[in-house]
């Protein structure tokens, strides 16, 4: 148990970037409205999984758009009560604790501002241990765990809850509500007890997000090799290095597609390489191979600074290295697979886990 | 009070379709609908509006989508009971009574057969006296009364509450979802108790349908005229005759629209008129002159049949009747027109009652 203050913040938001694989939109405005709700609120208890309560209720809340209206209309967090009402009347009772539902961007740091507001704790775990554009994607889902009663609100404090055995139909349902609320909606769902924290979330999010953060600022002060040290530290692999010189970019439906061609640069020199992310950077390949696919992590940082470049970031001349890290095993079976795997995205690949890739290459 | 059975229906069915101007879908299929709950559940108990209890809670309940959904796709009133179990949770307790939002086709019927299946008596009112295409165009609405709580329900017991202060919000949100359950959800919304019953809704519109029918039957019975009939009925006119020469069809975010030319016969030979439509039939022009607009009653009926024709039924060569008529005095106030009238639908017109235009005319 710790006391989450304004100062935490930095790390965390630059730790959730590199986690967000791209998505979970622009982590400076997340920290912004997170430093806004700490300096009015006070500081927030956060527990570790292990700390729990057995008859504890704790609801993971978020925003829930495309990256791209999430920038354009700063996610209100006005509708904060009525959400949690809304919730309390579905469920029947308050939740004791609030979490992450992914540790990507603006979604590590709105639980935290929504935590200060209400008083209430925050678990250090989340649902994916990176970002990705679809509900039903979270572990607990492969699991069985519903992702209802799940309530949206808007900035009106118009709410609605959701109810349904099959949490694709709640991602329809729920999406669909997010656009007509204008591609804004605060959202609140997976409610789940102590053990199903323990059995099914990622222990230590924001921990890790926190120690990312700090890797890359004390890299940076040290004029160390920041991409190199973040991939270290999450087991992963620098996998290209290139300058971006063509994007297509088109949002539907609460997505943001991009295909990003990269020129190769240092070890790079001599090959292209193309990404294409949904939101999340969701696939690499050159001409020859694919270099890694979701559910592994991909994430594209700056080559200077090993900041994250989100998908909404990504600008042609920007010089990257793309970094390549396993994604929790429970993500690596084949029902897994078949929700968050390359075929799920439309994406004509097996998946072959990084660690094997780097393996192959290495024998 | 009286006991509704199965031989109702079909003069409801003919009067629905008639008041229903053009929406509401195609009442043979709601007929089918309610006369195979009734012949499973056995009659339903209809009141009066002033034999409520003063306690008593009335919910209408309906379908939603566009008509053409509604005709590709049976409305499934299998999550019925999910459909009121989630409006008790939110509302706090059961309806005592169950109401017809809108008497326009299969809009009257499915109520019947909702009725029937939860055991549940049925108030013989409805909230507009005809069909109009959006929730928040009911009477009750216009007079300050909730939309909310809302409840959809799809094929797949997926169900969804709606909170809101604004209905036409509600109206969004709910669209949003209807399309997103395949544009055929069941609905219930506009909670009343006995007191917002009669103050605000049409009493005894299943017994003006029923009537309607009955006169279409017996005229058709007896080679009388039945547009003249119905027209004398509910104190309208016939105000255009002709064959359909053109139609334009489109259905877009959960709405039909057409516009239908027609190309007069008899009285009104040498002339044409065209009618716009989006699920309801709201204007009636000739080149000269505008005839009649919403939110008087505009009802398309065929020439020889005297039943009604509804946008979906409209097709090349039909030879029809047109009898304006008008709506409900509480639809033609200032604040009324702005939510009903021509202009809220896009026409650049301004609304002129029937009742005045035909004065105009005998003058």
């Amino acid at each position: 148990m710790y006391q989450l203050t304004e100062h935490d913040l930095g790390d965390i938001a630059i730790g959730a970037a590199l986690l967000g694989t791209g998505g979970g939109g622009d982590p400076a405005l997340g920290r912004l409205i997170a430093r806004e709700a700490l300096r009015r609120h006070g500081p927030v208890t956060v527990v570790t999984p292990e700390e729990l309560a057995p008859d504890s209720l704790v609801l993971p809340v978020a925003t829930m758009g495309a990256p791209t209206a999430a920038n354009e209309k700063l996610p209100s967090l006005e509708p904060v009560e009525e959400l949690i009402r809304a919730f309390a009347d579905a469920a029947g009772r308050r939740p004791t604790h609030l979490m992450p539902i992914e540790i990507g961007g603006i979604a590590a740091l709105i639980p935290i501002a929504i935590a200060a507001q209400l008083g209430l704790p925050l678990v250090d775990a989340d649902m994916m241990g990176r970002a990705f554009p679809e509900l039903q994607m979270v572990i607990p889902s492969l699991a069985g765990v519903s992702a209802t009663p799940m309530v949206l609100a808007d900035e009106f404090a118009n709410t609605v809850v959701l109810r349904s055995d099959d949490n694709a139909h709640t991602e329809r349902l729920a999406r669909a509500v997010c656009v007509a609320m204008g591609a804004a909606a605060l959202i609140a769902l997976y409610p789940v007890d102590a053990e199903q924290v323990l059995a099914h979330t990622i222990a230590g999010s924001l921990s890790r997000a926190a120690d990312l953060g700090a890797l890359v600022r004390n890299a940076s002060r040290d004029h160390q090799d920041a991409a190199a040290a973040v991939a270290e530290r999450i087991e992963g692999t620098v996998v290209f290095e290139g300058k971006v010189i063509d994007l297509q970019r088109r949002t539907e439906g609460g997505f943001t597609f991009v295909r990003t061609l990269l020129e190769g640069t240092g070890p790079s020199l001599g090959r292209t390489a193309e990404i294409e992310s949904q939101n999340e950077h969701l696939l690499i390949r050159t001409a020859d191979a694919t270099l890694a696919t979701t559910p592994d992590l991909i994430i594209i940082v700056d080559a200077a600074s090993g900041l994250a470049v989100t998908t909404e970031a990504l600008r042609y001349g920007v010089r990257t290295r793309v970094i390549a890290a396993p994604c929790d095993p429970r993500y690596r079976t084949e029902g897994a697979l078949a929700v968050v795997g390359p075929r799920a995205f439309g994406y004509d690949e097996d998946f072959v886990s990084i660690v094997d890739r780097v393996k192959e290459r290495v024998a």
